[in-house]
């Protein structure tokens, strides 16, 4: 049926190049294709309707640009042979009242091959093929009913080796492929224009982002790398790590059991390795590299903002709202109602507002709902991490066997991974459910459709990637508070850290699933689309092989399907990334440069997936990043807190402060590793959590300690292993650092966001000047309109008034060029 | 010499009514007047170059007016006959040429009388008045070198008193004065609208921003003083009160002296008194109004900003620029340099970028001597404070005696004065200096002006204004920490606060500084300019009383001349007022309910003073409150902090909580008095500090108390005297206090923030439609012009295309009118 109507479409034109070909087999399909290509006044029209912007003949503004360093050779350059710079053009909104205005030199190039693209999209998204069901049109409910099994515009050609002798090819893949979608270009800096041309806004916004925020990471890639070469290169100078393994009262001090009944005692030098590891990634510099993390993650956003309006602009899109954009086609056929759209003044459906209301209320209920999923799958994993350890000291009566020594490290990565899995599963499952919720708001536009996506994803993610970091970072054997001799809520065993802190897990923590997500996104996206794609053309391949050659159209359908949401789930797992390592990254400085390595690869990889192994997308519009910049927003000042928590309360940091400063009798920070211990009376050991086996040596033990700042056996049975003074003491030492690194961090920023404003100054004089020129057109018109109606009822002509003086030189633009064609006897 | 300038001003007249008035004794001064009136074609004129929006013959949109409420009767609104809601308008930039597209009924009513002074003012600011000597000009350095005593545009006639029977009368002023000038009309909602067309913008958006804020500060003020009747009513409920009061254990308990050496013992119901007073203004309905008021600031700034734009939409400025507004003459005069403005495309002078810096620089130092200077002045008042209470306690052996009773409120009420004194004297001086520093900055526009002065100002008001007030809540008695037997820095005694805690000092402070500050600008502005008005009235009566009757011109002059920086003053005023409020407001919740009196006052008595007192002032435009809006957001912020601190750290809040919730053996508040306590051993007197006096009755004492948590005397030498457990619990309990308050009204107010958009939606959809309709029509004149250009080079007419088609209805607006515009030959 949709045949019929493609006739009534003026203008389009249909190609059958092998409609019935001859089936071979049994099973093999029955491929009919149908190209469709819209004819240049097709194409006019169309852009009239949607507000494309193209370019002028002339526009009366120098449009010159200051980049001279464009003059010098730049190794990080793409071949300017191939990709030449564009020229910036003065664009409007294109109208067929009005086209010997535009640039048109030749027909078949008015258009970008993306905007064309999207117009032909856009039409083939609303055609009706059914007379009087009003319900019945578009091409997207065609493909749902299996009427067609594919729809999607075409590559530009075969990808072709660009050679160095060789003359420029006329096919822009080819090109692209070679100058960008290679990983041999990893280090230049991607033709983002070209792109937009190629592709449309939305995807190249996407690259670009994708390139600012690997530009950034570098530094803090670099700072991290030099954070942790200093806690290597530190590592014998510190004194704590130093008498654990070495000094021979300290490391002899007998510790309290690691588990309830089934642990031995143990010699504080037993865990000296893991000391030393845990100083790897918590010393002097972790403090400095939290911090600088924070920083860079609001400058990482001001300096976005920016970027962001600079690319909008160069792809003239800065001024683009939501509401010039068309409606939805599921919104049409959904939605019965009309109301006008208040902006451009057009009749449109739309969803009433307590309906809206409705919606929003069930999304609420149900994120809420899978966060309480999330939640306790995290418990879950708790439970397991406490029986696992359990087990693993229990195997042994000593420390020193290998399951005891390494308990830590097995525990923390299997649930770790344990994690892992669960996240994967969970976001595969609540991705579906948050598409379901997002379909039946009925969004208005496509941004907005993706917009209230993506912050339904984002919180649930959020919370689904981070819960288990914030569970190990500040909760781990603090909520509930444990000591030897005490079980927690639920007469349930605590689940504590190890003797030298929580930050190693919390580091292994972080590595597994920032690691994980990205290696598996890699194996799901890269080698997953690659054998489906070798395995399709062998299928396809064994029919066609001996009777001739591919159509492009062939070629094109044996490629992956473009996803829909491709974007936005790439978007989603960068940000995410950005949360990893901002939020946490003081626990595992190496996670930028492991990021940068990832992205540096991501962009290639990127890039050649969607000239290779997708089938062409189609173009959208997009003046930012959406939603996603709000998110980036708040994780920017969700990294501040966390960071500024780091430091204080998972970090070493504030107890060595404190013991430096304020106890230490040497003023160094010898005697701090005895001085951070309590003690512990074993006979206080209820029967049923004591020890059943003291272990080799420690049978006429009768205090043991644990790392913990509470009073000894000594005191009263009221005070007896409550908190000490210490603790109290420590305990304001941490809040008055989170206090300050916060309202430190937040003032500063605040003062850099002030100093860099949002747009560069030369872009806010062209956007402010071309708002002048604007409003100055729209009143001249606005008043000509008026004057035009009375003269033409009072049958009178207009005398024009005598030309304005002006204080200084007035104005050379449209006023005066408009008005000489208001005054029709001039001509 | 101007004389003969002004008569070159095309279609400027003058009228001598008595140029060379005989005087009338040796001391009488020579009175002549010079009336200027613009004349119709020379209003135009300039109203083309300053860019007035004027409104035109008829709007294409609908401007509907949805106010139903309007139809009801409003005790609150002013009278409808006499000040008619006005129409709201279509309006644009005036245009001479397009002059005939304007909604002129009466050339005389055209432009606002508003609107036409300051017409006049541009006119003879710029004015030339030499030949050849280019720094020549402007009526400003006329006034300046004394060759005229004033220029001031007329009042619309004298008051006269409008009765109910009378006719309306015809002038503006008399109206304004009876509706909106008068203390009985202080419960009506302000017709600003009229405002503005008698005084101009600026001035009508200070009493916009006056009126906002009032109505805002009533739900405060009823708030403060339901927290006030609450402490008052549970005064005798309260328990550790009544043990200082009543209980005969703890009100014997001997105290340490509160000064060295003169100061003698006392018992703690010595201080019942001054605990009651206390208990006054800090009870747990101090922390709800506490963050109430941070709450409240928050709030106020937000809905501010919409209101903002509400107002600057009916003043048609929402979409002025700074750019657009006329260099400043003095900048014309001063600096020889001209650029082009690179949005209204004209030549302007212009400074240098490196000397900005250079006066940027100066400024900053400037600023920071003279906030030195305060903080000298602060310090010098606490010398003071020590002195005096040394003194007043030393007159007695007793603390019974009155002296010693009241030493507390006498020391904290002078000091608050001294600090007053302070304060209003360095305000001045800062004053003067912040204007010279501004105008060697030479800022472009009157509002860049304005801008940088309030900055400069407020930087400096805000430490001079609160410092004293930080002092108090936070460092006084801590830093450095004091107890008995103890000297501070340089061996100066430390100045403690009262047993009862510094919360009453501060209210003390901030009642005397708020209230003292208001009632000597009333004093300054309201008294002061009556009576010089009077007198100099006096004085010319003293001439012409048996003349003649007075002529208009005589009259005005006889007012005061309005301060060029008046708005400027009234603005510091009010935002100095909302910062004592909201920042320490917890300290005196009865502030809300002052500043509300002050403010109702203060509406009707600016009124009064600009529509009687002062000469009618000069019109400017204004869009919004200048950078007061900034210094309004950050004073938020800051009242967040400054709140979260005082409960934390000023309030007995988070000690109580403490003791009730971890300490006290009952679970009441019994015994918190005696817990608050520390002992001090009276033998550990340093000789120097010893009471040379023990007082009556306390000749054997051996121990007394002091109020801290410190250790006893029974602990080792080393923690002798040192803080205790208790210091550092209530210490983190007081620093979890701080992060809770903020993080929680920053993120509530943050999700206010979302829900509360900057914009009301139905403007939101105005202005995004006009924006709309200033793009297409300023693509539309574009292309035509481009085209048109075209035509005249090629001797070809333009054949119009086809029409637009369009799925969607197509848009009724000036694309298809102006397309007709296109056409010559269709007229």
């Amino acid at each position: 049926t949709l045949h019929n109507k493609l006739h009534e479409i003026p203008g389009m034109n249909r190609l059958h190049p092998h409609e019935t070909e001859e089936p071979h087999g049994v099973e093999s399909p029955c491929l009919c294709f149908m190209k469709i290509h819209a004819t240049f006044p097709m194409l006019t029209k169309y852009a009239d309707i949607m507000k494309l912007k193209m370019p002028l003949i002339k526009g009366n503004e120098n449009l010159q640009d200051d980049e001279l360093l464009r003059y010098f050779p730049n190794p990080f350059r793409v071949n300017r042979k191939l990709l030449p710079p564009l020229k910036e053009e003065f664009t409007s909104f294109f109208s067929q009242a009005r086209i010997d205005q535009f640039h048109i030199t030749d027909q078949d190039k008015f258009f970008s091959p993306a905007q064309r693209s999207q117009i032909v999209w856009e039409c083939l998204s609303r055609i009706k093929y059914h007379e009087t069901n009003p319900t019945k049109f578009g091409i997207q409910r065609l493909l749902g009913n299996d009427t067609y099994t594919a729809a999607f515009p075409l590559h530009d050609g075969p990808i072709t080796r660009v050679s160095a002798d060789q003359q420029k090819p006329s096919n822009l893949r080819s090109i692209l492929h070679d100058q960008w979608g290679r990983f041999g270009k990893w280090f230049k800096i991607q033709p983002i224009d070209y792109v937009k041309l190629y592709f449309g806004e939305r995807i190249a916004f996407y690259f670009a982002f994708l390139e600012f925020y690997t530009a950034m990471l570098i530094p803090a890639a670099l700072v991290g790398l030099g954070c942790f070469i200093y806690g290597a290169a530190s590592l014998y100078q510190d004194i704590p790590t130093s008498e654990i393994c070495f000094d021979r009262d300290v490391g002899n001090i007998t510790m309290c059991p690691l588990c309830d009944k089934w642990c031995p005692f143990w010699r504080v030098k037993d865990s000296c390795a893991l000391s030393r590891a845990t100083y790897l990634f918590d010393n002097s510099a972790t403090v400095f590299f939290s911090t600088f993390m924070a920083f860079w993650a609001m400058l990482f956003f001001e300096l976005w903002q920016r970027r962001q309006s600079v690319v909008a602009w160069n792809f003239d899109t800065l001024d683009a709202l939501e509401q010039y954009e068309p409606v939805r086609p599921e919104l049409a056929r959904r939605v019965m109602d009309q109301r006008i759209n208040t902006v451009t003044n057009t009749l449109e459906p739309y969803v009433p507002r307590w309906k809206k209301w409705m919606h929003g209320l069930l999304s609420l209920s149900v994120v809420s709902f899978m966060m309480f999923v999330v939640l306790a799958a995290v418990f879950g994993t708790v439970v397991y991490r406490m029986l696992v350890v359990v087990a693993l000291y229990a195997t042994s009566t000593t420390r020193q066997s290998f399951a005891s020594q390494y308990a830590t490290y097995i525990t923390a990565i299997t649930s770790a991974f344990l994690n892992l899995i669960v996240i994967l599963i969970l976001e595969k499952i609540y991705y579906r459910v948050a598409k379901w919720l997002t379909n039946m708001e009925c969004p208005r536009s496509q941004t907005e459709y993706e917009k209230s996506l993506t912050w339904k994803y984002y919180i649930f993610e959020f919370v689904n990637c981070y819960s288990s970091l914030v569970y190990v970072a500040f909760f781990k054997g603090r909520i509930p508070p444990g000591y030897p001799g005490v079980k927690g809520w639920f007469n349930i065993p605590i689940d504590q850290c190890d003797q030298a802190g929580c930050i190693i897990e919390l580091c292994i923590q972080l590595a597994v699933i920032l690691l994980g997500k990205q290696i598996y996104s890699i194996i799901r996206e890269a080698v997953f689309p690659l054998l489906s794609n070798w395995w399709s053309s062998q299928d396809l391949i064994k029919f066609f092989t001996h009777v001739r050659h591919f159509y492009r159209w062939e070629k094109d359908l044996q490629l992956r399907p473009f996803p829909p949401l491709s974007m936005f789930k790439e978007y989603s797992r960068m940000v995410l990334q950005f949360g990893f390592i901002t939020t946490f990254g003081a626990a595992f400085p190496l996670a930028p440069l492991f990021a940068l390595l990832c992205n540096l690869f991501e962009i290639r990889f990127d890039a050649y997936k969607i000239l290779v192994i997708y089938r062409r997308p189609i173009s959208q519009i997009a003046k930012n990043i959406g939603a996603w910049f709000e998110i980036l927003q708040h994780l920017a000042q969700f990294a501040v807190v966390s960071n500024a928590f780091v430091i204080a309360f998972t970090s070493e940091f504030v107890p060595k402060m404190v013991y430096l400063l304020a106890f230490s009798p040497t003023r160094t920070m010898k005697g701090y590793t005895a001085w951070s211990l309590s003690a512990y009376k074993v006979s206080d050991f209820p029967e049923d959590i004591k020890p059943s086996n003291f272990g080799e040596g420690f049978n006429s033990t009768t205090i043991c300690y644990y790392r913990g700042t509470r009073n000894g056996p000594e005191y009263s049975d009221e005070l007896k292993y409550t908190y000490s003074m210490i603790f109290w003491h420590i305990l304001a030492a941490r809040l008055a650092m989170v206090l300050v690194v916060e309202h430190f961090i937040l003032i500063t920023t605040r003062i850099i966001a002030y100093m860099i404003p949002d747009l560069p100054s030369y872009l806010q004089a062209r956007v402010l000047r071309q708002n002048f020129l604007a409003k100055e057109a729209f009143y001249e018109s606005e008043s000509k309109r008026i004057s035009l109606v009375e003269t033409q009822s009072d049958g009178t002509q207009i005398t024009p008034s005598a030309t304005a003086a002006s204080l200084y030189p007035s104005i050379p633009s449209t006023s005066a060029a408009v008005s000489v064609a208001a005054d029709p006897e001039s001509m």
